[in-house]
């Protein structure tokens, strides 16, 4: 038997911070030390960050990160951090091109290396465009207990490393990952971790990324699961966390070096020998997984606080139009950056009823907010008269001088400005490109309309506060560009027009897939006619956090130009 | 000795729009058999256009496109084209996913079928996204000779499809391509053809796509070339075009079927034995490429020419300032749709010199364009006194209502916005984002502030006319947001300062090598953090038309937040 303490570090890191980061790495060493740990195994690419993009291909920063990881491994050393073996994902560069690499850094040195396997390229993920695959396997024997290593999408793929590894003997294997959230109606990891410790015939440690980066947010939910399937430990979401793993393993795993189907493993040695017996420290209960619409909240939340701050802002404007989309997008603000760095504008037009007054003042009461009331008639009357604007032209200038006024402000005062549309209107184009477009980033683009509903509900029933003004709930959505409008008028209901979005857009299901799941064709004619002609407004919309399966923007690449029409 | 006359089809397809691109195959097909050919080939997915990026994915498009293959078989027969085999791009989906296809059709059938191997994961190109590699090589015996078919990026590798033709035996390679203009110094693609040629021991027929498709333009160059490696026919650039070529080959290649490396050949015969004598049409002398500058202009005419109609717009309006950039679009815009949808809107400010509004007017009567002058004073005054706005946010409101008048013009009478910044602009972010960044199209997005000086100089040599005023040519580039104000007060000077872009964006060079090439520390610190500053900018950028190596958009992806500094 031997025993073996393994910290894990859920940790925020920021894309191309290699400093930052190689502290932050420090850091949490340190308190992987003070808990005792014999290894610490930090997030895939924690290093450079991850994505890091297209500075993949650069050179320069290739052999910067591969410096800052000579570097860190002295500074851990110096740090008192040189007895724990530390796991450390990031981006290196050979002679056959950039990687996906991990290495183990021990006493001031790097101990072993390997890359990763399987490189995702769907979805969000471009990693054929930027690595080259590893097929060799470092295994290091870390007080007399074979610890093998895998990758993130190494483990999502059936079959290679882990095979590899099950087949040539290892007693436990960590698995840095970088693996962003996307709401699920299903856990589907714990299941997946657990099939691929059954496959390795060993515990697996998988540790996740935590934190914001453009329109991903990883949300941590780190985990360790035994062979047998059974729960070992698993990490909050959303927040950064250590989780340590006592773990006391029969050893003696077979011990196959050289060719092992197409990898090849290298055995390396640390400890040969097991530790004295020491006294475990007691496993904490694992984190549940948030309940869903805590989930998305806290994913929301962290999306725009580290946008905000990552990108060197500390307070952000929006409008206030009384409606339930700026409403959410002022308390997810005020949640993540707190109600002082809020500034919210009312902007009323001669269209703007009594009540959108009302609810935006009511709701900046309610949030804390900083509020301020900014008619635009006066900029408005200047643009319809002197360029003779009717109809549509006139409705879009006031959304524009909205825009107009918030960046102004923006300007002026250095805030952020947050766009307030929902994923159902930017699916649909029921938006003013530069009018309500307008923003650095936009923290619902990835919700749905009924769940920016739900949400709201959800955060007054839950608290701190009850933020959001009841009447922005439950009256009808208008955009207010012409007396009496409701979006009705233009838009099917909404709970039909979602149920409609999340089959061609997340679903990617075409028109006779949809008439068979029972929606009328002329619906669907106009539903898709819509997404389809709306392309061009998405592509200039802000960054928003993911949060469904399939999210606009590098999730899903379609033409412009396109003369492709579903059902035609 | 046997013959066969070839059509290569340079044509311009539009992406998704499967019942017009199936028209210009027949009809296209039409005129290759009115001039006797035999075979006649069409560029890489001219059934489905290229590229259509997620449309690969969804099931009922790739449905549609399979469909759309056989209908066109018949209807090329019903047409009286049955007799001439055509070799059609299009998609195809298996049981292993969605393939980038070739299909040979003859009597009203599909008489052979072959998918992509190589598929290209850099640049602008995601095909290890979308689809699946073939591995089997169909080679077709038309009128005794062996056709073999390879499709675009196949002839851009070294070995491959092409190697295992040549060593399977065939005595005419054909290539449907759709490879995207870019602007070379060198003549690339001729060598590389000649090369295939050799390697596959026969003549190469590589048939390109031409036309615009959001970002990118396809320039043709269709050509053909000996396996001595000598040009037997080449098409001119930027217009479609029927090539005809009359080959006279011994024949009797080598027959291997079977495995032939990594492929499966199987050989498929049209018509066993050669056809009698016949009289070979004179070949045409090839076209020479276009000189630099004429290329370039011709690219951004078609570029924007197909961007407009394709998105079914007749007209566009843009914004003259009487400065260099948004004349040389109005020269562009007037080349690509006639002067008569063209209209040019000056909008002086209190800060516009009088040369602004002379030149602008100038060039509006030497182009022939419709013109109108909006002040813009009352709109800024509105805000910039409601607001309190000063210093950089009374700049910005400026070019904001301009936006804003150009977009309601658009919205009131249906032009297009042409957004007229250039690369070295949208490089250092020296734009004002929802001001001179609006826009539905960007004609000079890709276009170095040095080369559009060089194209003006050029488009007012060459003719026809001579629009752009000596002045606009000649003066200091100002943005005139505030008095006296010139360009170089905020940047470098523009020569300088795109030769540090053209290593740093094009050339993805680093700090070191930016010093190594000799540019002084300070300029290299201020340039590279002005362009890693403005990524937020490019990302809601309107597209525009790629012509040079690296392009910003989805050629050159990188992270908004990104705490990575050059040279730090």
């Amino acid at each position: 038997m031997a025993q073996l303490r393994i910290a894990m570090a859920q940790v925020n890191a920021t894309v191309g911070d290699l400093d930052g980061n190689a502290a932050l790495v420090v850091e949490w060493a340190g308190r992987a030390r003070d808990a005792g740990a014999h290894l610490v195994v930090f997030p895939e690419m924690v290093l450079t960050g991850y994505p890091v993009e297209d500075l993949a291909l650069r050179e320069s920063f290739a052999a910067a990160a591969k410096q800052a990881l000579t570097t860190l491994a002295g500074q851990l050393d110096q740090a008192g951090c040189g007895d724990v073996a530390a796991v450390v994902g990031y981006l290196d560069r050979d002679e056959v091109g950039p990687r996906d690499a991990v290495a183990v850094l021990h006493g001031g040195s790097v101990v072993a290396r390997q890359f990763k396997h399987h490189l995702p390229n769907y979805g969000v993920f471009d990693e054929q465009r930027y690595f080259k695959p590893g097929q060799t396997l470092d295994v290091l024997r870390v007080h007399g207990l074979e610890v093998g290593l895998v990758i993130c999408e190494d483990i999502w793929q059936e079959g290679g490393p882990i095979s590899a590894l099950g087949e040539a003997g290892v007693d436990v294997v960590v698995a840095p990952n970088a693996s962003p959230y996307e709401r699920d109606k299903d856990d589907v990891r714990l299941p997946l971790v657990a099939r691929r410790a059954a496959e390795a015939g060993a515990p697996l440690a998988y540790v996740n990324l935590v934190g914001g980066q453009d329109d991903l947010v990883f949300d941590g939910d780190s985990m360790a699961v035994a062979a047998d399937g059974s729960l070992l430990v698993r990490a909050p979401q959303f927040v950064e966390h250590l989780a340590v793993l006592d773990l006391d393993l029969p050893g003696g795993a077979a011990r196959t070096e050289g060719r092992v189907g197409e990898f090849t493993v290298t055995r390396r040695t640390l400890h040969a020998d097991p530790l004295p017996a020491y006294e475990p420290v007691a496993a904490p209960a694992p984190a549940q997984p948030l309940p869903e619409l805590a989930e998305v909240w806290s994913a929301l939340v962290l999306g725009l606080r580290d946008y905000v701050y990552k990108n060197g802002f500390r307070s952000v404007v929006l409008g206030l139009s009384g409606g339930i989309d700026s409403a959410v997008c002022a308390a997810l603000a005020v949640d993540a950056l707190g109600a002082d760095a809020v500034h919210g504008v009312s902007m009323p037009s001669v269209f703007s009823s009594e009540h959108s007054r009302s609810d935006a003042l009511d709701l900046a009461e309610r949030a804390g907010l900083h509020y301020q009331v900014q008619p635009i008639a006066d900029m408005v009357a200047v643009f319809t008269a002197q360029l003779g604007l009717t109809g549509l032209a006139e409705e879009n200038v006031q959304a524009r001088c909205r825009g107009v006024t918030l960046m102004g402000l923006s300007n002026q005062h250095g805030h952020l400005v947050l766009a307030t549309g929902n994923k159902t209107e930017l699916a649909v184009g029921y938006s003013t490109i530069y009018g309500d477009a307008v923003g650095g980033f936009a923290p619902i683009k990835d919700v749905p309309k009924t769940l920016v509903w739900e949400l709201a509900r959800w955060r007054n029933e839950t608290g701190p506060g009850a933020p959001i003004p009841e009447s922005s709930i439950t009256k009808p959505p208008s955009a207010e560009l012409r007396p009496g409008q409701i979006d009705t008028d233009s838009l099917p209901d909404y709970e039909l027009l979602d149920r409609v979005l999340d089959d061609y857009v997340e679903g990617d299901r075409g028109y006779s897939d949809l008439l068979a799941a029972g929606f009328a064709p002329e619906l669907v004619d106009r539903v898709l006619r819509m997404v389809d002609k709306a392309e061009y407004k998405r592509r200039q919309y802000p960054p928003g956090t993911k949060i469904t399966f399939k999210a606009f923007g590098r999730d899903r690449r379609l033409p412009i130009t396109n003369g492709w029409r579903e059902g035609k």
